[in-house]
């Protein structure tokens, strides 16, 4: 039987949430003495009730607020190979019920098993991304469990990124396992797109967009398409991908468009793809002054509100792509808003959303509203894990 | 130019909201006069702000607590033939190409730009439900128009339904044009369904309810399926066209339990169809005391929070849904369940969900949030009108 170190809740912690599935222990809510503190970032301790009854196996780390994170209900269980192959088997049968390729976010943190813990996977390839201490600290476990749960080839160590800074944990990408040759071909909605696991935004390819790509793509036949933060493509290709006529990128990043481009050529849709590199809010102006329009347009911005503090500006900044793209939305045509801020709630985010459009002079239906795909699960008990909003509006004059 | 009489918003009235694009005047933000008082349900008036400049043109109930709803926001307009069908043409557009066969709602009331007036089409067949006061007075100007755009030859009059009675309209169902022939056959998500247009619940069949159908569809690869609440198969049919191997139907409804094993024998999967009939929550029970288990297990009950004060023991209600279903899925499966209740906003419904899963000693991810279909608009102004909701959890442990 393991020999785990314990931590203690103090009496007013909220023991019910977490006895109710809340995941996370914050740190104010331990009695923390001499032994607590020595406690080592990515160990194993047993959480007790502030009456020492035993609540669960966390993982402990002294230097982030959440000093703890459930691991197993079971205060005996051991976090091994084993245990790890558990989870990942258990993910892995949900993901290949919903999608016939192996192309997917594999592992998405708490709700999955694994906390702090994001696996993506392109086909024989596999991008980690070791978010909590824990996790770090056993990345080679990890792999091993990858690996013979999945059978890839191939793993990425990706470790840039916000949440592990609020771990205490250095930038550190690396290829684990195998060898990787350049940007991966990822079929996704019909067309082919192109990820750098290596040297890409997060993990190369933004999944958890799927079904909004899908959605937009039911609009798409016949369609002009304006796509603003494009990133590779995602909304573009597969637009192309439904009969749209032509879909203009526009991203401020060189390689990014340069990705979305070979996606194009490798759907053979090439000649109907351009770019435009840039501010995105300056060249939404700049199209606005050339009188252009779309019959669908999207805006897939950056995290305007990644928190709390940055939400006012954030939902002003939400307002005002709204306001620049409403113009260049054809009558009876359509726009798609996007919001993957964590503060910014999907109230907030569609008000700014219409009144943005509304200043623009312009009406709306709201026509669909739509979350990151069923590959990216939350914990009920989670639900800031819901970052992802996108939100389409019908603008018929 | 029309001579239409005005009514006055008094000082302190939402002057402001109205401007943005809500579309309700209530009648304790008029000024009512002798003459207001006078005014006979469904004819027009000019809105004018407190200090009399005209806002636009509305329709007038003097015996609903709406007392006028925005037609135009033109107070010259003229409502008539034309002004209907360049409505139902915008309308039509956008249907035509979310679908590529026409079985669709056609009209959702004021996000479509007609006030209170549903239009559900069925092929050759619509159904219009007037459910306002002008609508049903100009209910053959409505059916003409609406036989002029879309070449219907079957216009049928549904007059039954609560929001009828909150504008003093009584029952009143008919066929206005053409004949029907016992229920229509739908093509929806793979499936045949049999829709009753005359003696049904709404229109006859569902649409809003279209796209978390394709959804659980998209989880049914060999399931074994419950549907509780089943009406005339909505969830089943698709999940056997999406190859479940057997599906269950649960409802109180002889007729739509009769209606969804007509629609299984359409669809040539008659033989993997059942059907049960009885209280829902009666034959879950019964259901848990056989040990029956399912890979995917619906519930889409009716509202059981139409308005605020029936919204706490709707809410339990909910959780009682929740707490009987979770038992009878199997290790791995998925659990849908939606809510059509007004009062029910989206967190508290999936609180009280996951509490009644939770209750019933499940652990659950969250997959999937999905509303009522793009078919189904909302006007920004009116978040109200977002009735549906469905969340799918996946059910572990």
């Amino acid at each position: 039987m393991p020999d785990y170190p314990t931590i203690r809740l103090k009496p007013k912690a909220e023991a019910r949430a977490i006895r109710h599935g809340f995941p996370w222990v914050f740190a104010n809510e331990v009695v923390t003495d001499r032994r607590t503190r020595t406690l080592s970032a990515g160990s194993f301790a047993v959480l007790e009730d502030a009456e020492r009854r035993p609540m669960g196996l966390v993982t402990v780390n002294p230097d982030s607020k959440i000093i703890g994170r459930m691991m197993d209900r079971n205060p005996e269980a051991v976090i091994d190979g084993d245990w790890i192959a558990a989870k990942l088997r258990i993910a892995l049968d949900h993901r290949a019920r919903l999608h016939d390729t192996p192309y997917y976010r594999l592992i998405h943190a708490e709700a999955d098993g694994l906390p702090g813990v994001v696996i993506d996977r392109f086909g024989q390839a596999a991008v980690i991304q070791p978010n909590a201490a824990w996790a770090e600290a056993h990345i080679t476990t990890l792999a091993d469990a990858l690996q013979a749960v999945t059978g890839v080839t191939c793993i990425v160590k990706n470790g840039s990124g916000r949440s592990r800074s609020l771990e205490g944990l250095s930038e550190d990408t690396a290829v684990l396992r195998g060898t990787l040759d350049g940007p991966v071909q990822v079929p996704m909605n019909g067309a082919t797109y192109m990820a750098d696991l290596l040297g890409g935004q997060k993990t190369g390819l933004f999944f958890d967009q799927r079904p909004n790509h899908a959605f937009a793509a039911t609009l798409a036949r016949g369609a002009r398409v304006l796509d603003v933060f494009s990133h590779v493509g995602g909304f573009s290709l597969a637009a192309l991908a439904a009969g749209a006529t032509h879909a203009l990128g526009v991203d401020s990043s060189a390689p990014a468009l340069e990705l979305a481009a070979r996606g194009a050529q490798a759907s053979n849709l090439g000649a109907k793809f351009e770019t435009r590199q840039g501010d995105a809010f300056a060249v939404m102006e700049a199209l606005a002054a050339e009188n252009a329009q779309f019959d669908l347009v999207i805006c897939d911005p950056p995290a305007f509100a990644p928190n709390k503090q940055a939400l006012d500006a954030g939902l002003r900044a939400y307002e005002r792509v709204a306001k620049l793209a409403a113009p260049l939305v054809a009558p009876g045509g359509y726009l798609g808003l996007c919001s993957c801020s964590h503060a910014a709630d999907l109230s907030s985010f569609r008000n700014s959303s219409a009144r943005g459009i509304g200043r623009a002079g312009r009406k709306a239906q709201m026509i669909h509203t739509g979350f990151a795909g069923p590959d990216h699960p939350q914990l009920p008990q989670l639900a800031e894990s819901g970052y992802l909003k996108a939100v389409f509006f019908r603008l018929n004059s």
